[in-house]
């Protein structure tokens, strides 16, 4: 909570300032996560993904011990994003503690951190806490970020959100960052149209009576 | 509730006596739709169109008053079954009462129909009590038909079972229509990779072991 | 649950063949009903009101103890319903047990009877159970129907069911009615837009569209 | 399910035709229930047994190894029911299994057994299906009956319901055993005002009015 | 969260004060709200258009690519504040990045600004961030605001909260903006029996009573 | 919020600095109350009056308009503190502007003000914020303070809290003012059996036993 | 439903009568169950593992295609009953195709059949419906069943009862074929211990007690 | 709410600055708590316990009135600190009024304190406030820690937060202890193979491949 800056300035999103992080969004931690309805929390991490290749936001991946039972990067998060890096951690739970993690961070040189992961209290919060700590702007993404239950997600983000960190929805951060349709109206229509079922067919319904 | 049947048989669904039966998959009624969650609820009639065209079921397709407020068929549904002839009621609410509907059902030569529809309680019940009146065995497919409240669709289920009609997951349609992997591996395999985000992860994190 | 009828005929309701039975809805009484959000019960009562007098039904309205706590009928029932008379019941829990609600329903000439109350448990099941001893068939309002907590409505309506009525929605019971909107668009679109919000919202923005 | 009787005649609850029967409602036990809000399920018990002596009905009471970690009949049932006497069971799980307590069930004289107890899916499934196959009409009182959890009463009250038992809510068999309130209005007043609070407060404030 | 401001004064809204925002209650974006019940959503949106008439709250109005898909501004809302003009975004998604919104509401004079709209996550709080930002009073109205699904809204109050902005229902603003019923016991008591159903009872009730 | 004052003193409930505020918790208004389960929700009331008659707790009553639909106070909070004078108020919404209740609460000579009542997000929310404004330490009793939905409970549990006030259950206001059980392990004993069903029967089987 | 038999005979799980079905607790299938606690339904099967172990009855284990992503049957079930031959299907999706399943089931020579597996719309559904169809008793422990969603297992439950399933809790099972606890009370508080917590909790209090 | 430390820095749990303090993990108080599944709030309570054993906390145990109905310390929890001595206090509500009790965190000669207990609202609240007072950092395991409702604990965890602690899950505490996977690889997937059943599928499934 950063109630001084309130008062001074509404920092959005910008695509110029932002990186996006993707922490272990394994297959195998994927069944994990009982906090969200798992056609759901699957879509909005695809939808977080789309989001980074819309606006070309420089991405941080990182997984943990990934040749275990935690399973490999999610392969449609690694198919929208084919050309990044993805950082193999071989034990620290607290990505940070990856000195070629926090150097990809640094590299993207971008003080906006918008942050998702499995799960929110664990691997995602320990991000969180040292980026802002590190003088980042974070942003959580709740609705792309699991947990094994809904009372752990909600600690972890009053936690988080404590500690100065803001929780945002893939949906708020897309539209932050958009600012306006008129920017990329075919781009951030077929976001939408792809990850939010009753905009799609608001517009399925519209066309054809265009037609 | 057929008591006596289920003693003297188990009819299961088989791809070769059943048809599917879509009724008011509409994307201006999607919208009425607030039992199950919107992405869930879309992709589920997605998957139960995809069943139907894996095992080839003959198909009948109906809509309500397409051209006013309750829009096109699904595009997506329309997508997957691009030849299948669709029906347009201009102000029956009950296909059944549609000859031309009838007559198609009819057509399939199929005993075993397979329904699914906005809303469970008005369109799906309806055309489901007319085909058990006319006898035919029917499936009701409750994740892959919408309603305005859990309570609509609760109470339309127990009177559609109470009449005789058998409820049933898209996923338990599949499965009685697919009855072993070996019939189709990899043709099953997809489905439930697309449409069970569980599994496709199962299958991810399994095959990253297997490389 | 009739097996039996199910498989030889779906009766329909109908506007020739049914009436409409009101029990106990009394501002006093609405206070009781704890199983649905106030908001939505209050205008299902309503919606079904509007229904009862689109299709002219005959209608019976009883109270019971109107003068102590109970209070008065819900003036938007008595305002929809201006000409019905009603019976005011002094004691009997079940109207059923007076003679004068009786004959009022047996004066109806119909045979298909459509109940809703407060409580669903209570008067509600009462009267159906009753009903069904003397033959009608019965179709209970669920969702126009209230009671002190989810539970009793759900062991009630399950209750009611075994005993052969039929669960239905007030949305069930105007489409049932209606069967077929040409015979009656504007009326039909009415009630729909005075009681489904969002269908008034797909309408609302299909005519913004057309103009 | 009983259809050929439900068509013949609605029995209804009698308090001449009807007893009680309290299965091991103790203070040990108490804490195993979590299908209820404990307040909630405390006072439906005590509404109960308030029932049996309002209408004065024949009430057989047992326990389960009493001395145990079960513990003790609930004080207040005990309080409530001073002069009948408890069938203390030493290890039969079912109570139709002691002898002693069918003896005291048939000495009632009545053929309309009332159940309520704890576990549902156990201590009462149990004795209303032996219930059941001796002959009786059987009603369960499902919200004064507790279980481990919601899953687990459900089914239990499905299972019973198939048998031929029905499920009622406590203010259910009060009213139905009540018929018309001129029978007792002080009594039955009494009933609703100490048991359902929303009752209560309709009369305070009628009664300020009144004033 | 402004702590220091609390210590030292509870602004209170004030009729003299305060201006309404009404942000994209569209008919199209409607249909995206699963939220709330949408009977609920629906009537709390016109209680807060309510309230603003009876207060005569200066009101801005803004609507987002009004001839598209997102449909027109809700009717209902139109015809209570038929003379506020509608400021028609063509693409900014935060409206105060228009320079004609921000004029109007500067236009107000006003320095308590009430908001709500669709969705809760986007165009509210980047309204009521930019707004807070700008030196205003900001109340957020919960439950007159829709989103995607209750994790959104949570995390979007939250953040909103954080920044300074005060959450509050329709009919805190409207109690917090009356101040004493004496002022208006006719246009107060309008407000609530059009909009609270148990209090619409209870009047019904004792009016009955009266009479 | 205070975060200075947490650092430097945990300022607990003592029986000598606080006092009991009781806003509107009138016959009328709790048939209002739907973010509790009744029965819950009335005997927390009574567990709070009984606290505040244990601990001989200051305190101020107040109710609105009691001559109309609103209805008398509760009457067992009545009969707990019979010897309190209650403030009526004829039109003021928020209490604090009443000068008779301001004076009552000054007189009570008490600066730690623990404050319940109907609605939490009017009657109750608009004191707590003027008592904090005026300098008191507040304490807000969530479940014995009801409201029109959950949502609007929470959102004003959350301004009150931003603004300085404490959200407690009665449980933990009895056991902070209590602090050892050997001040008066009868009485204390004794709210918990009233009010804490499980807490009742633990106490009722380790009785049994001891005998 | 089999109501004729319930008049007869309540036909009581018997040790020397009854068999039980373990169909796909695999660790990979595990993944899928999102209808149930995670911790709760992993318990629940191991539950019914020591039920099967303590009454010694017959057991027959099946698998589905244990080499792939499926996954091995649960350790913790394997290492409950070792002895025990593990038929694996190659692609059967219900198990009664498999002419060695079926030969087992008829080997335990017993004509009541438990039934728990994943998922309880398909693979549990499946052989049920078929063992029912052979003329089987059957029971379905729907708290050891796992399914995708509540919705799924929802309607597969009641298809399963409207053929003749009698729906039960593991707990239920065990206290069916325990029928008196001086059968052996050791074994079955150890039973209830280590799977009921809050009976292990009364015994630990009591056994303190009696320290 | 420790905004300026947190700017400065992530004070991270550390194995070597950590105590855990267990306050009335009772098994007559285990019974009260109803805002966990029973079966999950006993595991987490455990897993906590394995987590101090694991990383050789200094821990303090303490427990109210064993004697009397709150009963032992769980006799697993004991069973897992056998050389711990337990704090037995007579009375004391909040424990931080015992001398000893306060001696005993002394004595561990660490700054962060972990905390954990039933019920949250009360004994949890309390020393966590009066640790934060005397100056501790303090995290409480909110999923290791029960409460009569969820309501009652909800409002602890926030008034907690409010003045400094942070909310953790027990997962989450000890994976902030664990740092990296290395440290001791086979402790740590003992401990989330034994309380995280997802997490020993994921494993089991994984070493079936391997095999």
């Amino acid at each position: 909570m950063d109630i001084e800056r309130a008062k001074l300035k509404y920092d959005r999103l910008s695509k110029d300032e932002a990186a996006l992080l993707i922490i272990d969004h394994q297959s195998g931690l994927f069944q994990l996560v009982h906090d969200h309805v798992p056609d759901v929390f699957d879509r909005n991490v695809l939808a977080l993904a789309d989001t980074a290749k819309l606006f070309k936001l420089p991405t941080v991946v990182t997984t943990s011990k990934e040749d275990g039972p935690n399973g490999p990067l999610m392969p449609e998060v690694r198919a929208r994003l084919p050309k990044v890096q993805v950082i193999r951690r071989e034990g620290e739970i607290n990505a940070w503690d990856s000195p070629e993690f926090v150097k990809a961070v640094k590299k993207t040189g971008r003080k906006q951190l918008i942050v998702a992961g499995i799960t929110t209290d664990v691997c995602v919060a320990f991000v969180v806490l040292s980026a802002l700590e590190a003088g980042y702007d974070v942003r959580v993404v709740t609705d792309a970020s699991g947990s094994l239950c809904v009372g752990s997600a909600g600690g972890a983000i009053a936690r988080m959100a404590m500690a100065g960190a803001q929780p945002m929805s893939w949906f708020a951060v897309a539209s932050e960052l958009m600012r306006d349709w008129r920017n990329d109206e075919s781009g951030f229509t077929k976001l939408m149209v792809e990850h939010v079922p009753n905009y799609k067919h608001l517009i399925a319904a519209y066309e054809a009576k265009e037609a």
